[in-house]
């Protein structure tokens, strides 16, 4: 049985899925929301779920800013309020949807889910690189915990085995010294490799000499990572590295126990991605059958209790298992989260 | 979890099923029931199963009024009893299935599950209507909890939003009067409209003049409806109605917790009611995706724990669910059934 | 819930599915299972899990004797030792993974569950027969309880009514007499027709005269079956028997609570078996919608709890379905086996 941190962001969407009179319905959590961008640009997240006969909202029509149950007719605002009716007699006040703090921020759309009044927009990690143009979005649905795909993310040396067909399987990662961190919450698993000779990098086009190289994968709670790849003179400071330092983001969302909501992207790049790869998705097609396989060899077994063998190169998964275990404890015997930990 | 009165008669199929040598298998209640119609025209309706090793006798063959097991040859008669063994010896004496009281009437196959001294076949509603030829009589199975179909049925006004693509959206039943009224344990669901000039009843061919339009849904205990559509001279009799006024019943049957069986009729027409509305079937195509998509969002929860917005036009429909809780809780703690309830 | 024997030989495989580099992977009794064949020759059966994040080894590569999981390169032997990592550092003592005696025997692959200590590879019965030529080894995997495909087998006169559309419906079992035997722990389950005419015994070219008949079938725990059909002259020792003496074998191995392995042979013939049969194949087109079908009708239900009729041919079943049952109790009450019963 998954458990979930309730007071944090979660991206539901990407802002680029709420164009025009757009409803998207996901489950987040077991419980199953409809987004919408209103005309004065806000976005609002209701539960979607009419609160007369339980028929879905997103099924129904959305004029303007409303949105008419098509079951009976019944019409709501984005703030959950039933603003219509087409029947005689007074709207009864409890006709009310719930409603859930959302934000378009960093080109995604957010949702809180937990306490409304603890939901502050400066909590949501800072992605803004994400506004440059030319990055991908992508989106898949994988039948796994949640968890189980950020431990995939938080050690990045799976690349050598799982994508050998595509990026990875050079050793490179085998090469570089790894280290976990904890920067004030936020967990970092870094891959350092020193002194690369510009042939040896996979990075076209250096100057001759020797390089720096890293992978900086970083979790921000409850769920979302970004991934920095770079490289700079050897011995020269990160802030120095090279053009082809670039940089994505992997959010996902527990939709279920079970089953999640993956978001990607890739950094901007000539062509499409699975072009470099003869048509090979890495995420989709080598991922996450391993990762699903996984859920299924747990079965409902919670992770621990199958006293997994735990490797040096695992230290930032299970710092992240551990605080976000604690940061659940925390919630769920006061209430309220522990401070969002932003530096 | 569902519950079911159990001492009721419910519908099983159309009589047109059981011609010939049929044998026809439906489960009732989480129970499969074989039901076929002996050469002397009476209603036999067995467990499906074999007492010696569970296998569907429903998949064996049918000799004049004996079902012979598919497994091992074991032959029964319609009363249940094993009247022939393929092998030598004494047939053991609880060689014998479970048999259930089953009648034909008004075209339609009855059984009943509860206390078979209480069947009596003058608790079936009356729907000698349905002999009349012209009726056409459909099926569909529905993975929904059987009341979520009656509540459907109890507010008609879910045509002006379900239906607004074929026969509904004409806003007609808005300019109605709605009355639940209890007609001693049957309960009416009525619309009345009041002084309709002629070309807008949406009934061709009638004289100049008002009219009183009604639609008259009632529910007989525990599954079966009845709705009559008519029209009558301003302030005439209902009795005076025009040859316009038609009859239909929907009968669902429960299959499991969470799937029923719905039997329902068209009125005589001419030509096929799909026709009408450029092939789109009302029931399967509009009503079935939105009740299975309530019973979805119900997921596991009892309909009250769900605290529902409750509308005046839901009155019918309450009424039902609290009457029918009622008799199932009777029946529970007493083990019969409160009196069917026949004016 | 089904019940399993631990301390018993299960078949898992034909040995012709583990030639050269093969990897095979199946669940017994809920544990999947990777079993291949050393460069030795010996087999190995290993628990399809990584111990480190849990990915499936059969996933993975195999390099001569050893596995390479397919996530992060730990390699393993077929002693479940880890003997090589790609990272730096020690190899934590508990990168193990579990493993099953197992053997090649009579051209089947075994496996032990129980206690290590226990398994003795003279308690898997004797099969030396399939070691002669000719013999068609199948498999299919059935959605039942391995006992209901083991009851089936304990009274062939199924064949009457099952098979009766490819060998049976002859009425030959109902001729014969039926005994159930108890041979020192191998239940004996015994159809013997005596003086039957030449041209009466379904077999091509015999001598003029009369012959005895049978159908010797024998459960060897927990779940390995023998079908011995032959004729002798009448009168005379089995000993004594024509060349139309056949033997097959039945092995059924639980996957898990309601699915099994059904492992078979046909003995040496001409042409596919499926060609005598217009293309049926009696075991999968047969048996199995039967036995499967039973399954579902017994939904959760134990057997006993459903209160079969139990027939004078159910003998050697019910015989079975017993010593299993104490074998069980025995094994969950000592931890150990009762010793396993050959004479």
């Amino acid at each position: 049985m998954a458990e979930f941190l309730r007071n944090t962001w979660y991206m539901i969407a990407w802002e680029q899925e709420l164009g025009g009179d757009a409803m998207l319905s996901r489950r987040v959590m077991g419980n199953r929301i409809l987004v919408f961008r209103r005309s004065s640009g806000t976005i609002a997240a209701l539960r979607d779920r009419c609160p007369h006969r339980f028929a879905r909202l997103s099924d129904g029509t959305r004029e303007l800013d409303h949105i008419v149950c098509p079951y009976h007719g019944l019409t709501f605002d984005g703030s959950g309020a039933c603003v219509r009716s087409p029947y005689p007699g007074v709207i009864p006040p409890n006709a009310h949807v719930d409603t859930y703090p959302a934000v378009a921020k960093h080109t995604i759309i957010w949702v809180w889910l937990g306490e409304p009044h603890l939901a502050d927009e400066a909590a949501i990690p800072d992605l803004s690189f994400l506004e440059q143009p030319g990055h991908r979005r992508e989106y898949t649905p994988i039948k796994a915990d949640y968890r189980l795909v950020i431990d995939n993310l938080m050690d990045l040396s799976h690349v050598e085995c799982v994508h050998r067909r595509t990026f990875g399987g050079t050793g490179a990662f085998y090469k570089g010294e790894f280290s976990a961190t904890d920067l004030y919450g936020v967990i970092q698993s870094l891959w350092l490799r020193k002194n690369v000779p510009a042939a040896e990098t996979g990075v076209e086009g250096l100057a001759d000499g020797t390089y720096d190289q890293w992978a900086d994968t970083r979790w921000h709670p409850a769920a979302t990572i970004t991934i920095e790849f770079g490289l700079a003179a050897a011995g020269a400071p990160r802030a120095e590295g090279s053009p082809s330092r670039t940089m994505e983001i992997h959010a996902i969302t527990p939709e279920t126990d079970k089953t999640s909501h993956y978001f990607y992207t890739w950094p901007p790049m000539e062509g499409e991605p699975s072009a470099l790869f003869g048509g090979v998705l890495p995420i989709e097609h080598e991922d996450l059958p391993i990762i699903e396989s996984v859920q299924e060899q747990m079965a409902d077994a919670e992770f621990w209790s199958l006293r997994p063998v735990v490797l040096q190169v695992d230290a930032a998964a299970v710092r992240v298992r551990r605080r976000l275990a604690k940061m659940i404890a925390a919630e769920q015997r006061t209430g309220s989260a522990i401070p969002s930990s932003k530096p």
